[in-house]
C-alpha cells in the first residue's frame, strides 16, 4: 500500500444529466469524494456511487456543499456559520444512511468547492465544519488543502478533536504560501504526465516543489486531489498510482534494510 | 402511559417561512413527524425541532415526501419504485444524523402527503418505502393507515420484516372501507371538540366508530395523528391526551382488579 | 420551403452540465423547443440557446415542464389545472424575455415530458395550457401530437382561439389510433435511416404509416419532431430535412405545372 | 397624488407557506415590489399578487433576487456580471408575462436583498442589472438606494440609458454617508410612530435628517419603502401616506399661490 491516497470527486451526475466518469475512475483512486445532493448528485446517483465505491474497496466521504444546484456549489454563499454546520451535518448524514444501506461505512468529509475555499479563507466556517463533524462522528476525518503552514487549521482541528487529511495537488501550481495559482493565471495547470507524475512523487517523499515565486515549497500531504474527465486524465491517475505504488514499494524496502521507519 | 400514543407534523418551516405551532403542541404529543427537506424544513429547522422534541420527551420519526416544495410535497409524482427507495433512504439519513447530533435516536419513518397516499393505495410504492427502511434500520417502525382491514399492509410488513405502528385520525370521518371521506364531502372533517375526544376515546378502547354509510368501524391504532395549527386546535390535543390518559388508568386499573393483562 | 417543419428539444444543458448537441443540431432544424428551467436550462443556458436560434434563422418555442428538475420533467405530477396555467404562463413568460432581449420573438408553445403527455390524455390539463397560451399571447400556436382522429384538441383549442400545430415522429412507430408504441415494446423505435426518412416522406406527403396493427395510419401533421443526441441521430435530421426539400420542391413543381395549389 | 411613492415587498409567500399581509398592505401603497420565484413567490402567488395589485391600481414591479430559496435571498451568492444579468432577465420576463396575462404592464425592476445590497457596493453588478433591464424594456425604471451622493450610480445609468428611482426608508437610522446604520445597532430602526412619519416627511420635503454622526442628511428621493407585517406597521404606512397626501396638497397650493412648481 503506498502512503498518499488518492481521492477524486464522485457521484457529480444529477438526475438526467451525467458528468464524469466515475466507472472509469473507481478502479484507481482510494477515496471517492460522493456529492451529496447540494450542488450535485440526487438520492439515485448516491446510492449507485455508494455501490460502485463498494465494489472497488474505495472509501466513501462525504463532499457537501452549498445549497447552490444551478451554480454547482463553486459559487461563494454568504451562509452563517450556523447555517454553513447544519447543511454540512444533512448532507453528511443523508450520505451516511447510503453508505449502511450497501453495508459500507462513511470514511470522511471533505467540502466542495466554494465551501471549501471559503472555509479554508475564514476559520469561523472551518469551525462549522468541524462542529458538524464531531456532531455526527468524531472519528471522520476532514479533508482540508495542504499549504506551507497548516498550523491554524491544525490549531482548530485539535481544539475539536478532529483528525485532518490533507490534501495536495499533482497538477497545479502553487505560490510561495501554498495556495494554488489561479487558474487565470498562466501555467496554473500542469498537462504534462511527467510534470504531474513528478510532482505527485516529489509530495510523496516530502521533496520540495517549485512555487510560483521560484521558492522551495515543502508540503505534508495525506492525500492527492485527481481528476478524471477523459481518456487522458484517467491515464494519468493510474501514472500517478503506478509511481506511488513503486514509491511506497521503494521505502518499505528502504526501511526493512535500513531498519528506519 | 396511555397506549395510543399521539403523533403530529413537526418542523414545517422552511428557510424565512413559518408553518405551525411547534413549540405548542410539543408538550402534549408523543411523537413528532419532522419534515426532511424535500417538502418543507430545511437543515436548520430540521436540527432546532429535533432539539426541541429532546427537550420535551418527545420521540422524532422521519417525515419523507416526494421532492415538492412548492407543492408541499402534496402532489403524487410518478416515481418509480426505486426512485421512492432511494429518496426515502436519503431523507431518513439526514434527519437520523441531526438526531444523532443531538443525542437522540430517530425513532420511526412516517411518510408523508401525497407518499403517504401513494403508498396506501400502490403496494410497490410501499414496499419501496419498507425497503429503504430496512436498507437504513429494519427496527424502525413504519407508520401506516389504519383501515378496516390492514391485512395486506401487514402482510408486506412481515415479508420485509417492519413493524408496522397503524394511524388513525380523531377529527376525521370514514368511509365503511376505514379510508379517510375526502374533505371536499361534508361532515369529512369533525370540528366540535366533544366528537373528537370521544372518536379518540373508541378507537383507543377498540370500540367501533360509524362510518359514513351508517356501518360500524372498527380500527385497530398504535398512534393518533392530531394537528394544531391554532389555540383551539392545541386545546384539543390536550383534550385528547386527558382523554387517552384516564383511558390508560382506567384500563390498569382493570387489569390490576380483575388480573387481566 | 418545406411544408412539414422540423422541430427539436434544445437548451437542454443546467449549470455545469451539458445536454444535447444544440450546436450540431440548429443548422438543421426550423423550430427550437426551448426548455425554460423547470426540468432543464437555467437563464444562462436559455440566453445563449436563443442566440443560436437566432443565428440559424430557427423559431424559438417555449417548452415549458412540470418543476422537477431531478426527474427532468418526466414524471407526471398531479398539478391542478389553475397550477398548470400560471407554470406555464411563469415559464412562457421568461422565456419570452430571453427573446426579446436577442431581438426575437418567442414563436410557438410545445409543453414537455408528462406535461406534454398528461394534456394528450386529460383536456382538463390541456385547456390549461391553452389559457396560458391565450393569456400570454393568442396567436402563438401550440404545438400538440398528431394522433388518427384530432377532433377534440382542434375543437377545444376552437373554443379558446388558439392554433394547434401537430407534430408526428419520423423514428417512432404507432399504435391504431395514432398514439406511440411505448418504448418498453419492440419495435417501438425505428433506428435505420431509410424507413425513418420514408416514414418522414410519408407524413409530409399525407401518405399512411403502417400501424402497429398492421392497419393504416394517416396522420395530419405540421412539423416534425426530431433528436440530434450524437453523430448518427443527427445525420439522420440531416437527411430528413433533404427529403422533405426535395419533397417540397417535387411538390411546388406538381403545383405549378398542374396549376394546383 | 403625492410625490414621494410608497413601495412594499409582496407576493412573499411560497406554495403551502403565507408570508406578509399583502391583502391589508396594498390599499396604502403605490408600488408592489413582487417577488419572482427566486427568493420567493411562485406562479400562483405571483398571478394572485399582480391581480391583487391591479384591484387597488398599483403598480407591479419585478424584484429579482439571486436563487436562494433557503435564504430568503439574504445570502450574497458570487454570481458573476452575466449571470447576475440573466437571472435578472429571468425573472423580469416571468413576471412580466403574469402582468400581460391581467391586462397590466411591468412597472419598474427593484433587486431583492442581497442581490440589491451587492449591486449598490459593486457597480459590476449594478451595470449588470442595468443590461437586464434595458435588455428587456429600457423605459423600466430601476430602484436603487438613495444616499448622500448617488453621482456614481446616476452616471452609470446614464450610460446606460436607465432611468433611477431613489428610495429612502422612514424607519430606519442612516449614517452620514446615507447608508443604512446596520440591524445590529442600537437605534439602526424606528419604533415610534411620529419619528417614523417626521422622517417620511423630511424625505418627501428635502429636509435634512440626522444621520448616526449627528451630521445632517440630505437624501434624494423619488419613492419611500415601507413594511406591512402586522397591524401596526400597517397603520404606519397608513399614516404615512397621510402626511404624504397632506404634504402633497400643501405643496400644490403653494406652488398656486405662488407660481412655483
Amino acid at each position: 500500500m503506498h502512503s498518499l491516497l488518492l481521492n477524486a470527486d464522485m457521484g457529480e451526475s444529477f438526475g438526467a444529466w451525467t458528468m464524469g466518469m466515475d466507472a472509469e475512475v473507481m478502479p484507481h483512486v482510494d477515496l471517492a469524494n460522493v456529492a451529496c445532493g447540494f450542488h450535485a448528485s440526487d438520492p439515485d446517483v448516491m446510492r449507485e456511487t455508494v455501490r460502485l465505491a463498494g465494489r472497488h474497496g474505495v472509501m466513501v466521504g462525504a463532499h457537501p456543499a452549498y445549497p447552490d444546484l444551478m451554480g454547482f456549489g463553486r459559487r461563494s454563499m454568504a451562509c452563517s456559520p450556523a447555517e454553513v454546520e447544519n447543511l454540512v451535518l444533512y448532507q453528511i448524514g443523508a450520505l451516511a444512511g447510503m453508505c449502511h444501506a450497501e453495508g459500507q461505512r462513511l470514511g470522511y468529509v471533505k467540502p466542495h468547492g466554494a465551501l471549501y475555499n471559503d472555509m479554508m479563507r475564514d476559520h469561523a466556517i472551518l469551525a462549522a465544519v468541524m462542529r458538524a463533524v464531531t456532531a455526527f462522528d468524531a472519528r471522520l476525518p476532514l479533508m482540508v488543502m495542504a499549504t506551507r503552514d497548516n498550523g491554524a487549521e491544525l490549531a482548530l482541528a485539535g481544539e475539536h478533536g478532529v483528525t485532518l487529511w490533507r490534501e495536495a495537488f499533482a497538477d497545479r501550481a502553487y505560490d510561495a504560501q501554498g495556495r494554488l495559482v489561479s487558474r487565470r493565471e498562466p501555467g496554473a495547470v500542469h498537462h504534462e504526465r511527467d510534470i504531474i507524475v513528478d510532482q505527485a512523487r516529489r509530495i510523496a517523499r516530502g521533496e520540495p516543489l517549485v512555487a510560483a515565486d521560484g521558492s522551495d515549497l515543502v508540503l505534508e500531504a495525506d492525500t492527492l486531489c485527481v481528476h478524471g474527465d477523459n481518456a487522458e486524465s484517467i491515464a494519468a491517475i493510474a501514472a500517478i498510482r503506478e509511481a506511488l505504488v513503486a514509491e511506497g514499494r521503494a521505502r518499505k524496502r528502504g526501511a526493512k534494510e535500513g531498519g528506519q521507519p
